[in-house]
């Protein structure tokens, strides 16, 4: 029996503006549903495992539309609550060169997963259930409702004896009251946590540490080993990424566990949709220390499940195992008949 | 100079699922943006007037984007406010035979034209500038600030000499209250207007008025003329509709005024696109009423408007005088070469 | 907890020019996945319970795709057996008025589940969970591996206490031997159903029975009984259908039951996609059944299914109870917001 | 051997816009190539001849599109000239319902075709291949240069045995001088001409002749009869066509052969693409007359063509001749499998 | 209020095969509605001015959709005379890595633009409202009416006080007679203009200057002084583009004004669709010029509007300030949310 | 008269998921149809040959759009044998970057052109006009009967006069007895040939050859003069190719014949479609030897052909002499107007 990767999240619909053309140039738009958890749970499918995720979503047109979607995904509906009035969506418009991508949200705050209740959830089972489960920190950042059931879910599966896996992802947008009000939640957080998504960012400006180092590596090195200590972690990963001036991307990925740092070389790679690369990274981390490999392999693992992802069409990684150890080795085959 | 014709109404964003898919099975969309206002003072703009929208949009590419559709309209911008976050949606699912066409909407609460504030619009401006304002009752469904803004508005207009055009347009949906929330400020508006689109379920049931009739024709030749009695009403119009077993619609119109009935034939036609013939129609009576037509030929007029839209792609009337006219006389053609 | 419904079939990749070109015009196909099990089984789902398919594909992208495909339909995909080497196709391209829809076939004797065996089917697992399995006349029309299946497992359903439903469905294409060779694998299905999709022409054609009624109602009043007794068959159904001069399509409904005829109306639509209409009236039938509905009910709704199913794009019907029923009343709603 | 049917024609390019939008709605266009000699000759290839189309097209991408188009379509190439400036256009508007279809040129005038000389056709070539050449009076109102390459062509393949067809297609908008500056013109092809496509409309306005009748079908037998006898024509065809309030079309085919009529049966169907149908009609006569058909037949196979390229998308027909005998024995048939 | 940037010039048909398709491949078009004048009103929009369009254009559907095009992108209609028969067009396919797009025209000579009389354009109303007025080079190579109403024009605005724009933009294959033909003209031009678009190519060969340098720049710096003092300009400004062997392209820009030059770095960046990006240099230089930029500005943000009009679909560019000063900036940045 | 370059072998459907979306993504196909043959046979009519394929098509839609393709390609059908079943097909997902392209084929074994007999091809009119008749190696891979009508053939031919070309294309998947299988039908295959394509590794693998040389080069140097003189092979020719760190790809070609190497640069460049590069490269192959360019000519036009293929839509070549000339030279144009 596979083991159960539970995610909880919120379901966006993704209104993406078809090639390279801007909402005042175009006429049609495909959509498709993501998020943090979509796109860790539907991973976590790709590479074997019975992905799930806990939402709330509308009982209309909309929601079924999600919810049919998160099926063609391999993700599990057993946790899906229905209610509510609305799905939050965004609208992407793609860039080229030198002109950025740009993101223009609708009114998340009013979506069914936003203003769902504790109740909503059968919790118990849920707990009953999750080897793992996966929060992100967008979703702390929305109500008080939803931090509620996330501190809740998180306690009740730990006492399960599930893994927590936070993903720290922090966006300013988002905090009206900034790092100040981020804190104390993020804090609650990291303390259930097994698993974190992190780097020295993270550590500096959302936790307020102090680093006397200044580059990122180092301060990295200084930092981490910190916060594992300070909220009893186990492992902490996460990743360094650039733009290079050929428009390709860069991605360093590291892992800090038992005391010691593992670092993925550095890869350069071409993007065709950047979105999700960083939940690709997530999955590759959860399964490398559910398959028990090595650390140094999970890392690598994790760098080019994160590389893949930039390569497929929308923000849901959809690569299997066999196809990230391919690309993990690096040659760039021709054409797999 | 062409007279002005303005609207005051929201802009919403038109999702549509091209062809007969549904939500759960297609995975493009087409946008445009649409409203009654909108319809209203882009149909006038074919007609040869020149049309302006009030409203307020957001400042961000969905803004841009709505405000770069209705400019392709032929819609003046100037008197369009920039400002709060949010446009309004709905998603369209056509139907096909048996099956009904589908509309779901996201939370247009939130909308830059529900937040507005009577200080977003230079109504003295607008007074100044508007031969003819038209309202909906769409509109006076939102919120307590639109309504402000909409009965300042029309307060305005009117005493600079502008006449009000007020469609009733009643959906139950947006009336939390029903009917007895709705009454009061529907009598408001009537008591502005000196064009009014409703027909007798409008005067039965917002409005309360009892008649011992029972056809429809009866009941409107019963009510209309209390209605436009008690409001001080110049113009009273609206249509009857049905839809055939054969998957055509019909329409008959109507024109109250100077104290007589005029009908036009109950027409029958193929529909491609029903939504916004019930703003074709109001656009063909005003411009009878403003080019002089007997009142027969605005109603005919009329009718073939609204029965012209149905036969163009969008909620947007799209035909000339030319057009109409033509359609009018009632003969199919073979192709305009 | 809902009631397991289970098919047994082929998966078929369908691919469709789009609107009204032909295949040497075109040059995009819309590709979807069907198939009677499938049709059925989701058409279930949409209606409550838990639809599962019993079928074999590839191990390779095109099998990858066509479980997407039916999990995003819902339809449980715990009894996919996977191997072998090709997915079955047919091309479609759609008719126009007088010029009919034409279809063709790739060679799908080939297709992993045609070549599949008895051993790639869990059929105990199976046997334990099916309230009702349905077979179709289409796959027993392909190998001999194919129907020692077919017969196995709903042998091992019957002796677990599940429902066999079978669909008489019969191809002349499919049948090199025609109806001497089909006849006696026929007389076997219908020997071990409860439930049978059939009318007159099977009894007369496949079953060579005689009769010296001339009208097609007469036909089957005087033989269905005589099957239902032969076979000792609970129910059988079926539908009579026709196109009309104008384009529309007619069905009427049947249902033979505890001696007794129920007919549904004759009613006529318009049709949009016509495969999979007959797949459509078997999930009512089945539904009605289950849920007990009085037979004239169950007819009534059946014939509603059938038609809703013509208004939807690809072989899938999609509709809910609420959608069906509502159908059934016979109006046609102008739009639902 | 097949018999070489050959085509003295424009080849314009067809930009539709897709569905039912209007030029100023949309942003995309379906390109194809066409032109009265490109049906022809094209039609009749789907029933089994050689065809061939004689025109003039540039040295450009745009003339090689065409070229790859008329190739496609299996017409030959062998009688094609290259060189000259421009392709003539068209682009179409789809009508729905109560809005006919729309179309507007570009400047054909300046086409390679258009500006062809006599020396850019190897004539004697082909009038020692032509077993059948087509004119049509949309190529007489071109330019004189045109004219002449025409009358020459005629009279050489006359002189070599070849049958001589001519399609009378009075275009009023093509002729700056009207009837009079037409008459001399059509006078000439018709004193060539075998067979001659037309109706008692051309006898009537083109040629300047009276009757007393008032009906369509009594002038038609007024007149044919004396054009046949006054320009020696060997077979007279043509249509009565109506658009039917339900929007649906009729045609009527009629053909005056040996001094006496013969007409189908008035038939009525549903129309895709309405462009064409004269041009499959015509292909009908002509196959009728190369096959050897009784006049009878070959008016109700001509018919069902021209009904048939109703159901076609673009002007191009594209019915095998098995295809339109199906479609002469008038049932609908359901799906082709 | 806003400046009022009014450009002279014809509205081309762009219809592009999608993609990278040759025509010969593709059935579809995307069409946009182009030209000089267009793309620099509407850049100047984008960049806060009122743009304006002085052109004449078809009172047909392709006329309307021109202006519907225009008018979409914000530019106003009030200029604009309707008339004559045709717009010009062009088809465009899109080259890849080795293979260079390739244009092809239809005949623009008999657009209506090109056959307008002098009589056509209200050119005093014009003079009156044009702070700046833009012509170039490709217009003035059409027709001796054109030319006329160019210069006429140009006087006028320059009578009452408006500056004139000119850009060189010299395309061999439109002056039958060469540099000989075309050196009046552009010396007419140049002797109205204040501020100019050209480079030492211009100098030497349109007007014939000589030069014993031997590098560009060496080249420009020598002459185009030469051409300021001659010709009375007040500014002269121009971009040196390559293409790279990696398909990048570069671009350096340049201004010469009060006696001394400014260059901009050589700045490279990939190329989504390089027509317009000219056009998008001259607003950069007109913008810097009106805001009163240092020159230096001036130069690094027309060349970044150059850039990023490359990486926008269509001709016309679609940036603001604020976009181009970010791009300015040099920093490619992830998504922007 | 050009010469006539005749091709035998399969015709395949090609089924491309459009942009980079995986099959379990997308729901829409291009379809075109290719094969070696069909490369081949196209290419060499761009180039000013008559090009023609000998293969069978069924007698069914399928085949009717596989014929059109080919006619719309300029390929004669004249040897085009009807019958038969099935249409081999290949779906196509691209890769983006370091995901590798994917073909997933269906079983082109029962096709038409595999299952068919040496007597559905007239082989003595095949013989008596072919100027070249090219071969491959996957078409060696097919079935006996397959095998039979190529050797034949070849034999016919070069009774005759014609040329062999013979291309060893190696495909490991096709071969279930793998070399040793393939050895004896490539050397009677080599035995007849007059122009080879293959390289030092077909030599080793196929051939079973020895060499003590390491590198690719030399490897190369040391057995092709062997294959030559074994075989009595009048030309061989090849190409190394690889694909770079930055996802261009390199591609050298080479030529040997009268006992000397000729070597084209290594030229790198971007790819956008792949498939059908080789077949480009012979085209321009047998193009010079046809030509009578210089062997160092030949090369270098084969290798730009092969270059110009990856910059093309679809499996064929589409290039013309004088464009490969144009890209031989090496510049990257702007944009050819």
């Amino acid at each position: 029996m596979p083991k159960k990767i539970v995610a909880f999240g919120e379901v966006m619909m993704r209104l993406q503006v078809p090639g390279y053309e801007l909402l005042t140039q175009a006429n049609t738009l495909q959509y498709s549903f993501s998020g943090t958890g979509v796109n860790v749970s539907s991973a976590m499918t790709k590479l074997g495992y019975d992905g799930y995720l806990i939402t709330k979503l509308p009982d209309n047109p909309l929601g079924d539309a999600a919810i049919s979607f998160l099926q063609r995904l391999g993700v599990g509906r057993d946790f899906i609550s229905k209610g509510g009035k609305y799905v939050g969506m965004y609208f992407l418009e793609n860039g080229f060169g030198q002109r950025a991508s740009r993101v223009t949200y609708t009114n998340r705050l009013e979506s069914s997963f936003n203003t769902a209740h504790v109740s909503d959830y059968d919790m118990d089972l849920i707990a009953e259930n999750a080897d793992i489960i996966h929060f992100c920190g967008i979703t702390l950042a929305m109500t008080d409702q939803v931090r509620e059931s996330m501190k809740i879910l998180a306690k009740k599966v730990k006492a399960k004896g599930g893994l927590i896996c936070f993903d720290c992802n922090y966006r300013p947008s988002l905090w009206d009251g900034g790092y100040t009000q981020a804190k104390p939640h993020y804090e609650d957080m990291l303390a259930l946590a097994d698993i974190v998504m992190m780097n020295e960012k993270d550590a500096m400006f959302i936790l307020g540490m102090e680093t006397e180092k200044s580059s990122k590596e180092e301060q990295l090195k200084d930092l981490i080993p910190k916060v594992a200590e300070k909220y009893h972690i186990q492992t902490i990963a996460g990743t360094h990424r650039a733009i290079n001036p050929d428009n390709t991307h860069s991605l360093r990925g590291y892992m800090y566990k038992n005391g010691s740092f593992i670092f993925s070389k550095n890869i350069s790679f071409s993007v065709y949709d950047r979105i999700g690369a960083g939940d690709a990274y997530t999955s590759g981390i959860l399964h490398g220390e559910l398959a028990g490999f090595p650390s140094e392999k999970t890392v690598r693992f994790a760098a080019a499940a994160g590389m893949l992802a930039c390569t497929i069409v929308g923000d849901t990684p959809m690569s299997t195992e066999t196809e990230i150890l391919s690309a993990m080795a690096g040659t760039i085959e021709d054409i797999k008949r």
